[in-house]
């Protein structure tokens, strides 16, 4: 008789879902390799993927072989068409008062000087509200040099507000009538790399040279004008807007056994800066939602259909992101999650689910917690790629990484597979592997933008 | 009673010598800022100081002008002519199999490209005793690529082994008729700054163009050649011999009471590589000796003249060095240190002492163990600009700074001020002050080659 109870009040349980294997998966994922073996990959065979470049298309090329080859469904390349900016020659160097290089790197969308250079006058400010503020008069024709230093924060908050001076200083100093602007790396290292990243100009605005100087040579530079306010630079920068060209996301699937129950969106971005190979930004990325939907298909199909993104062009304006919300936005997405923030261990997940989806969150929370992470107070909002997905109404997950170090070599020469510890790349496979084998195979409905 | 004969048993020590101030000097010298003034102000005020250049001849001018204005007699430059080498345009890449930027540093004395380029197979040896036993039909017309990676010790011993494939490298692949060679930086860092420095082509061997590559970049090649033997590079490296141009020493003086004593000759080299601002190496090194012989300068005049020597061209050959001997090797030196080991802190000494002054290297020991610095068991060997002068047979005294660190910075863009820890640089000029305050004025005779 005792049996048959135990039985019985087992069947309910069955009745949702085939026998959770979250933390068998979880562990296993702990021994990966294919992480570490796509991260390898792309930055031994590939190197730098400017966005629009061939490299980036030669990226394109590698990543269908590979998907394909680890046994992904439906892997394509969806194209779209960008405008392509190109580095050129950099070379800055102090003429007065004490003549000697300085190392900078143009950012993304910068005019370019004279091929023979641009000389002039620079005018320091401490931040880039002291630029905000100055009158045109102190500006105009000048170089203008913005040396604010950004501390580091292990969620990575710091970036926003001391970014400001690369998103809109060069587009303020120009409508200032600055020759051009030089700016302290936006970055928490202390070496000879400097930090590039895209800048804009607004339409009607020409654009100036612009560029980050590597953050000793903008304590150099500080240490000048503490001297005297007549300090002369010289700067030759020679990028080119060459048009034109194809970028695309690169889409593979795990197929679901319900297609009611919507997609879950994963990924990361395969483009890079050129003056790294773009081993945390973000071949890992990749790397990590890949490894880790792969460890899904192979224990079986999941209820949800897992969409892995490897997306185009991002580093210049999300425009894979934008391309593939233009391209799925009506596709029933149940939930979206990124990874985008480097390689270091995962400390802490988010979520925006619906009301109903609270066990899904507990699940989480029980399965990541074995791994040293915790829940947080936020809510998830995704990542740039999956942004226009997430604000179009759908769930999000996020597992945030430790950014404590990721601005060290964000976006520099210095972004190199060395820098990524195989073991905490094993702790995130293994967090993600948690998070979609609960999240795919939830019987929950876990879908904000369809309840 | 009693105090009568205390008074009688300490006449003797008042009859050898003036009171000894060691512990007052060392102790005070834990606050000095005269070494950090002259670090920051060389490397901010004149950065990169190239031998033969115009930059190095900027920098004694301003070293003549700080040493007079510190105090110190007898300033002056004592010039000498020199070959000057010069850096051109430097640029690779892999053209097979994996085309993407590599970044490297012609080495001292490289050959040049074509200003096109040269493009050839790539041969790859783990060692450089690999690529000496190599039959020259393995690497005519090719580019060498040795890969071994030096490994960090405090003593800094692994330079002059993993170093000879930097050292003479570049002669060995000529020899056997290499188009080139790279190898990987001779450094213990992981950052995309390549390490330059002095390679030597015998008499009659023609130069071909030499690199080295950085850390990761190496490793990248590495992982290409496990791949695939099939790899080929494009080379961009214009350096030029400028011809003959004039570098010099700056010399200054604390005079002494007692000519017959001997001189204590002591200093660093006051040029650098040029693609850093040589903050470690070693605008600290004659920061340090500078900061201590002017606290024994102001603490009253000593019994023995210190000479200060800011040797010039040092990276090339250590040329400065044989200057100096070459015109004063008649000088009645008594002893001779050298500080060019970085900016970390002192953490051993050794002496090259007379039988007879035993008790000058045991009261070294007192009054440096309360600064973490022990005696070690070897014979103080100077350093290279003092070497000329030492194997002359004059003494010496090593205060043997930490060289865990010292490889990440040598030779690399990034020996910048940023690397020198202000309280290290402290430690150091303390134990130079002790150690001055020792042998300047130890009543016991000091020298080695005048018994």
């Amino acid at each position: 008789m005792k049996k048959l109870v135990l039985l019985a009040s087992a069947i309910p349980t069955f009745a949702f879902a085939a026998p959770d294997r979250t933390v068998e998966l979880r562990d296993a994922a702990l021994k990966d390799d294919v992480a570490w073996d796509i991260t390898e990959g792309l930055t031994t065979e590939v190197g730098q993927r400017m966005p629009g470049t061939e490299a980036e298309a030669r990226a394109r090329d590698w990543s269908v072989k590979k998907l394909k080859a680890l046994g992904f469904k439906n892997v394509r390349v969806e194209p779209f068409d960008m405008p392509v900016w190109v580095r050129g020659e950099e070379k800055a160097e102090i003429t007065l008062p004490y003549p000697q290089p300085l190392i900078l790197a143009a950012l993304g969308n910068s005019g370019a000087t004279p091929a023979s250079g641009l000389e002039a006058d620079v005018v320091h400010f401490a931040t880039f509200e002291d630029l905000k503020a100055a009158p045109d008069s102190a500006v105009k024709g000048k170089i203008v040099f913005v040396s604010h230093a950004m501390k580091p924060t292990q969620d990575g908050s710091s970036y926003g507000q001391y970014g400001q001076a690369r998103f809109t200083g060069p587009n303020v100093a120009a409508k200032k009538g600055a020759a051009a602007i030089v700016i302290r790396s936006i970055g928490t290292d202390s070496h000879r790399n400097p930090h590039t990243g895209s800048t804009n100009f607004e339409a009607g605005v020409t654009a100036i040279p612009a560029a980050a100087l590597a953050n000793p040579d903008a304590d150099n530079l500080e240490r000048i004008f503490a001297r005297t306010k007549t300090v002369r630079l010289k700067l030759t920068l020679t990028p080119r807007n060459i048009g034109v060209r194809q970028s695309g996301n690169v889409v593979a699937e795990v197929p679901g056994t319900d297609p009611e129950a919507g997609i879950v969106l994963i990924g990361g971005h395969l483009d890079s800066w050129d003056l790294g190979t773009g081993a945390i930004d973000d071949a890992s990325g990749v790397a990590i939602t890949a490894a880790a939907a792969k460890r899904i298909m192979d224990a079986g199909k999941p209820r949800r259909t897992i969409r892995l993104v490897w997306f185009g062009a991002e580093e210049v304006g999300v425009l894979g992101g934008k391309a593939y919300f233009e391209r799925h936005k009506a596709d029933n997405h149940a939930v979206a999650a990124e990874s985008d923030f480097g390689a270091d261990r995962i400390w802490r997940f988010e979520v925006k689910l619906p009301e109903g989806a609270k066990p899904v969150a507990d699940r989480l929370a029980a399965a990541l917690a074995p791994l040293g992470i915790t829940r947080g107070k936020g809510e998830a909002g995704g990542g740039a790629d999956v942004g226009p997905i997430i604000r179009g109404g759908v769930s999000a997950i996020d597992l945030n990484q430790d950014g404590t170090h990721y601005f060290d070599l964000h976006h520099t020469p210095d972004d190199t597979l060395d820098k990524v510890d195989p073991e905490a790349l094993r702790q995130n496979v293994a967090a993600w592997t948690a998070m979609l084998s609960i999240v795919a195979n939830a019987p929950e409905n876990i879908s904000t933008a369809r309840p």
